[in-house]
């Protein structure tokens, strides 16, 4: 018997993953907060935005289980065990879920469904030029599972113009690549749609600003479905109102839910959806969660671990 | 040389037709209606919305070549010589665009874009429940060129559930297959999305109209990218505002340019497109001018001609 704590800001979900996960092994025991349960006995914690208090009474803890693909979420909790290992789910599903999204996107950028979704509103027939693939330049920021995945899902519909930007050089035949802070702009330069797939770590934090904003194609499209704390919204604001960026779709926010007083509701440039680009489903991802809770057992080392030190 | 009229509503696009087909073929000559042209020297003529009074004098007309796929709008030219053969363009530069034009609307129905737009004018917050593909029932209304690459692109990305429907029946093993009006009721039973991409007749004329829609899902999702005619716009404002239907995009209309006082404009769930959704690319399209010109030089049967019986 193993015994795991659901250490979320709620417990919205933890049925789901209770049922899941049972169903794989039913030697497997989860405790809600409020539940009663020993923390001694708590060998896992399956985390989302964990609150404080909870962590140092895990005397046994031996892995935190972040139940989505992002772990910045676990750094903002102080009292996190700092050498504690994290792993992270790579879900497939989610990978999906997300080209999806970035593929709505991009057909909304590159078909003008912004400009008449615009001219709608003013009653205006107005048809404007076409745009053709070939011309028409897209940009990933990251390149780990969700980059790759959306590349590929842009690459299968017919857009051959890609650029990708990550931490570190990749050599990949059919996109050009760039890396680091010192290619950065030349990445962004000229693109007519760029896309943030990036983790959030102090690095990446506010990358998506105006000196960003002004490297694109005039009338550039915009998505992002990382973290709202990449974005500046004050230099989109500012980007929208003078038309160097002509729209964009945003699913994440530095708080959410987005405060009804948030500037961004009213732009009608921007389309907003609430966290919802892609969904960790325990349907899929159980099995590696599980996986993990037997590697733990077994003295092993757990999967899709981040590299504590970077965060990521 | 052989003289060609071209004989629609305006001149526009008349250059772009002129410069393709004379870089493949500097033997053709292509009148203007504001051209001195003699009428007995016209063999074909490439026809949009052709106006009256003109066919009558074009005494050794061989072809009547439509600039588009559809050619309905030849049927309203009340003086064109019933038994003129009639070639359209089947270009696959369209049904591309018309396949991609449909996955835009098909993301935005199963991703419920639609829902999260409105939920953006009140400034809410709402994620609502995922839909999952294999359970997400898509209905495509012909399977043409059009229907063809419609299904198959939707395939590609993921989505299982597709049924078709035309005036014959097919067998094709990954598609569930319905034909003719005896089984036009079954096809739209608890559809998600219906996708009308039918060529206009008699007999599909009004097609989407309450009967059709009070057999799909409560909260189904329309697209007609085919022709206003297809749709009794009344039927569908009175769908949507009894939530049957939750939101439909919008290409094609009775009379184009929508008139601004058109009470579609109106409506928030409606998504509207200039006719955008496919377009004729000379640049693509010119070499099968060219070809059926000069069959009909060699006395041959042009290709791509349309039954003027069955009128499609």
């Amino acid at each position: 018997m193993t015994h795991l704590l659901y250490l979320t800001e709620n417990d919205r979900g933890l049925e789901r993953w209770r049922t899941e996960i049972t169903k794989i092994d039913p030697n497997i025991t989860i405790h809600s907060l409020n539940d009663h349960y020993d923390p001694e006995s708590i060998e896992v914690v399956l985390a989302w935005k964990p609150p404080a208090g909870i962590f140092p009474t895990l005397t046994q803890l031996k892995l935190i289980q972040s139940l989505g693909m992002g772990v910045d979420h676990l750094f903002k909790t102080a009292d996190r065990p700092t050498q504690m290992p994290i792993a992270r789910i790579i879900d497939p599903d989610m990978a999906n879920q997300m080209s999806e999204y970035s593929l709505y996107g991009a057909l909304t950028a590159f078909r003008n469904f912004h400009r008449y979704r615009a001219s709608k509103t003013i009653g205006e027939w107005n048809p404007v030029p076409r745009n053709f693939h070939d011309e028409f330049a897209i940009g990933i920021l990251g390149y780990g599972e969700l980059g790759k995945t959306t590349a590929a899902r842009l690459q299968q519909n017919g857009f051959p113009n890609i650029r990708i930007w990550s931490r570190t050089p990749k050599e990949i035949p059919s996109l050009k690549s760039y890396a680091g802070t010192e290619e950065l702009l030349d990445f962004a330069k000229n693109l007519d749609l760029l896309i943030c797939l990036l983790p959030l770590t102090s690095e990446t934090e506010s990358i998506l600003n105006r000196t960003l904003f002004d490297q694109l194609n005039p009338g550039a499209y915009l998505i992002n479905a990382a973290r709202g704390e990449h974005l500046n919204s004050a230099d989109l604001i500012e980007a929208i109102e003078s038309q160097q960026i002509a729209g964009a779709l945003l699913d994440v926010f530095a708080k959410e839910p987005l405060p009804k007083t948030d500037p961004l509701w009213t732009i009608p440039e921007i389309e907003i959806t609430p966290h919802v680009a892609a969904s960790t489903n325990p349907r899929t991802a159980a099995a590696q969660v599980v996986e993990n809770i037997r590697r733990i057992e077994a003295g092993k080392t757990a999967l899709n671990l981040i590299d504590l030190d970077r965060t990521y």
